[in-house]
């Protein structure tokens, strides 16, 4: 069974699981004060444009729902609610960890899974300019993902039409990263970390999806997010004790450019499968510039390319087909993608 | 600068860092649903005496603070309180975990950081006996740690009158195992891990304390815990993308008896500290059977000693003496407690 | 200007008044343990056909916000969320006091403002039944309003639909009853409160929008609601200290038909107002056979008919007309209807 | 059965129950955006020496434990928690309302129920101050009850005192006035509604237990609780439909000094009771200058005493007397307390 499930169904970087033997025995202090995260912190401080001391904070957590989760709660006022898409991750597949803090998600459909400056303006339309509006959730922050949940990329253009509509009604802008590498190394990225840190309140940085073992960085630039944060941290979802674990994830991957690395080779096999597909008259459900693509398969095709492939049924589409998703990551062997072209080739 | 700070200073047992190497590049299932989580779990069952399939529950999470607020919000409703010592990890140093699932600690002082059937029954009088009762948090559950926050054990006698005392009002009854192998390797455990799993309705066995690189192992017994258990994990704290982590921890030491070994080890260099210290005359806050000690020593010894080596600031004694602790752990050289000891005498 | 706003800007029936200030120097127990109290509760469990300490459980609280609040924090596991119409009373118009108890709204669009059987079985598919359940939201209880937010009401035969999904799924049915008499006053009603009773797992009849000053009482039928409601009501909302407050209203609203009267009244004067509407060739969003009504008007006759006239805003229809609500109460006067119906027809 | 249980145990003064009755049938807006709570805010910020519009915003609740919640849930932190005494009404008889907003209470032991400056500093060393306060809650209010629960009332110089210690660690300091009018009416008050306005950052006037039918007044100064707090007290507690209700109450009692006069008279009746029963020779568990008051009694005669007068049980004294609690109102008849004296006299 060859995996396409995901891009976390591999270990890490090898780089990483040696410095995790390297510094095995050393002692080091507990919950993220130690020198690893430091230098960590310092790495991704300068891909930001930034030294210490200035305008962005960095924290790293274990997972991509405990981001979210931590950048939100951090942040609103208990009857703020947060302006998203109905694909995004924290919407479909969180099992209501916003909500566990209280806040509402003020959802929009989205066929290409990117948030528009029309949904901003009508939510704000609907409840902070509304004769009802205390009765009312109000937003206070705006959500996306990028690349999103379909694998579709935004634009500085977009980012910065965000940032405006944003602006015109004091809502925050704050970007989920857990597949960043991937929209980053995609042709229609224009933009750097800097112009990421500069244009949104907060975002994070995925190591999980891109070659670490564990492991999101989140960078606060908004002082609303900072105080108490690991404080917030704690009470939340926990601190990680051996907290340089974290540290050597981000250390690794924002040392000899390995972050951008992963992420290339994840897209240049998820584009070879999609030209292979396409080259067999496959349809997609969207353009997918990045590492997962969403292929629309007949049915009897996929029951038979399952056993040897894994890959996620995303949804049904008509009698006879169903979308799949099928993702490359940092680790997949270019015979996989190979083999997995070579067997449909001979099914359909 | 040597470390007695805490049991989490160093990385993991040399078999976990192997296993992660061997593994590096294999593809497993996300979230917890690969068969190394599955291998650890079953040995685990295993040394509580059962097969899978049977009463009992292993779920895998991070850290102590999740395991604890986890077991806690699954099982009480909204108005229950938790019944605990001051000392207990969740009321002190978790940052309000507990209360940020809505629910209050019903604290009481302990000098040795036990609980005891007496305040269980004090407790019950003032809220689920008493007039007033409709306008009280009433207790649902009674949380303990063994080894506790001061390196206390529980007997099997004292864990059975717990349990009788939470019978009585249909209480639950949660052990908090951050430190249970050192606990299970002190000469005051009479009991093994299948009596934790009878005597407890759940329970957790510590790994980040004692040679894990993280992760620690939930054991349910009651079915209240059970409905749900991994949705409310992804809600409540977000779900380990790369699951087989954890596995690999409780896989390796739940084999060749790695975990009791780890606990001896710690306990060991434990006592030679104590029995070192006691020889120069010092005395201690209570009796320690574990890896943790707490010595009362002069400030100005204090002041010197912490030049060369780590350990923390219990509290103040009187004027001029303070009670600090200091921790050994799976991977204390006896080089290192040896210069400690050498280097307090000379300083007394 | 005479109010058509809403059916609480009036005070309370006479009888109300009056009984509050026969018993003022009584001297009563607090929190609704009081004589009256119990009157009004066994008034209403006889209208459910139920004695007391039988199955039913009768609560009173101040709004309904809170009922839907409590009955929806008593049962659900923090990962449950509620399937409802995004028209649903507390989607749009509680500012977020599901969201604020953890629980996510699973939502589906309605035109007609009431829940369907398919949307319980689509949620199901979705969630209940997806493979990757554990990552989801799963439903733990359908909320339907009766009369709905649109004026419109359930037949006996759709909730009898709706408890055959619920039970398919294991759901627990509520019914949010703010405008209950109303709806039960209609002519497409064929029920009784019995009815009702037994067929959702919790409802509540509203008194505040049918001639009380305040007050709804909340029927508990299934068991998983009733533990400690006394305590979640304190804990989550506080409890009137001057509980028979709350007696009184419904236990006048419970003699003598009173409930019933003043929601015959409401429909009566609503009907009246439609009716003469639809005479001048008026269009409406829905049919409302209750105390409600949408009509679609020009904007430039609303503006000057809201000189002398309250109601409110329901949404734009176009570009020269929108759709308001104008609400009767069981205090219209006939003459108010007769001025407004007069001042239309001049206008258009 | 004559009632010393409490001073909510009767309706309210004449001057509201006419009001009730001439506004039943006026029109009035829903959600406290009447002209009546408009008059009844205005005032009270005359009472507070501020016009509308300058730095304090008033707010009207139901009860007490919601003006706690609210108050709390609008200022703090998720991790920040509330420095209280024990005896704190929202730490003893509010069934975790604090904590079901995700705050813990910091409590401290107090004999007389205040709340002192050491206490403060004392909270703030431990966790302000600390070298592990990213793990720890971190004070940010202080909750004063005045009267306290045991009867005691704050001076103007510890007020001022409490304020100090607050400002040296950046504290808001919140007052819970549930029996304000009390407190104000004794002997010991050295100040008015002004100061209180002044010194703290927030609090409320009760009207519950001093006359009102219903209804406590939140006066909010400082900038911090004020965003959205009409939308924070909706997702709350709900707001009541017909808020005109909450200002009857206190537009009659802040006319012609009928707030201070219903204090002044329970007082008065109070000290009757307490001279009477120390002349005969009773002791009391604290010096009660308000409308409460705590004597010690010999069991067999509180038997006999509880069939004829109401009283709540405060707690066991020794092996043959208990603490009792005796509440006097602006409704208790002086033949009343004449009566138990007498009672008591002949049963001692």
């Amino acid at each position: 069974m060859i995996q396409f499930m995901s891009d976390y169904c591999e270990g890490a970087h090898p780089n990483i699981i040696r410095r995790l033997e390297v510094t095995n025995f050393e002692q080091f202090d507990g919950y993220g004060e130690d020198r690893i995260c430091r230098e960590a912190q310092e790495l991704i401080l300068a891909a930001c444009g930034r030294k210490p001391g200035e305008d962005l904070e960095v924290h790293f957590v274990v997972g991509g729902t405990q981001a979210n989760k931590l950048v939100i709660k951090s942040a609103l006022r208990p009857y703020e609610g947060v302006i998203c898409c109905t694909t995004g991750h924290l919407n479909g597949h969180e099992a209501g960890a916003i909500e566990d803090t209280g806040h509402k998600l003020l959802t929009y459909v989205s066929p290409d899974g990117k948030v528009k400056p029309e949904m901003i303006d009508d939510c704000a339309k609907r409840s902070l300019l509304a004769w009802d509006r205390d009765h009312l959730v109000l937003p206070g922050l705006v959500y996306v993902s990028n690349s999103t949940e379909l694998g579709t990329v935004y634009t500085r253009a977009e980012l910065l039409a965000l940032r405006e509509a944003c602006d015109k009604y004091g809502l925050l802008l704050f970007l989920d990263g857990a597949r960043l590498g991937c929209a980053m190394a995609s042709e229609v990225c224009d933009y750097d970390f800097r112009f990421l840190a500069d244009v949104c309140d907060a975002y994070y940085i995925g190591g999980t999806k891109n070659g670490a073992l564990i492991g999101e960085a989140i960078v606060l630039r908004n002082d609303i997010f900072k105080p108490g944060f690991k404080n917030l941290t704690k009470q939340t979802i926990g601190k990680l004790a051996k907290g340089w674990l974290l540290g050597i994830q981000f250390s690794e991957l924002f040392q000899n450019d390995l972050y951008m690395e992963n992420a290339r080779h994840a897209n240049a096999m998820s584009k070879k499968m999609r030209d292979g597909m396409a080259a067999m008259g496959v349809r997609f459900l969207v353009d997918g510039p990045t590492n997962m693509q969403y292929p629309i398969l007949p049915n009897d095709v996929l029951d038979k390319l399952g056993k040897d492939y894994g890959f996620s049924l995303n949804g049904v589409e008509g009698e006879t087909e169903s979308c799949i998703r099928v993702v490359c990551s940092w680790a997949t062997p270019e015979a996989s993608v190979d083999a997995f072209l070579k067997s449909l080739e001979a099914l359909l």
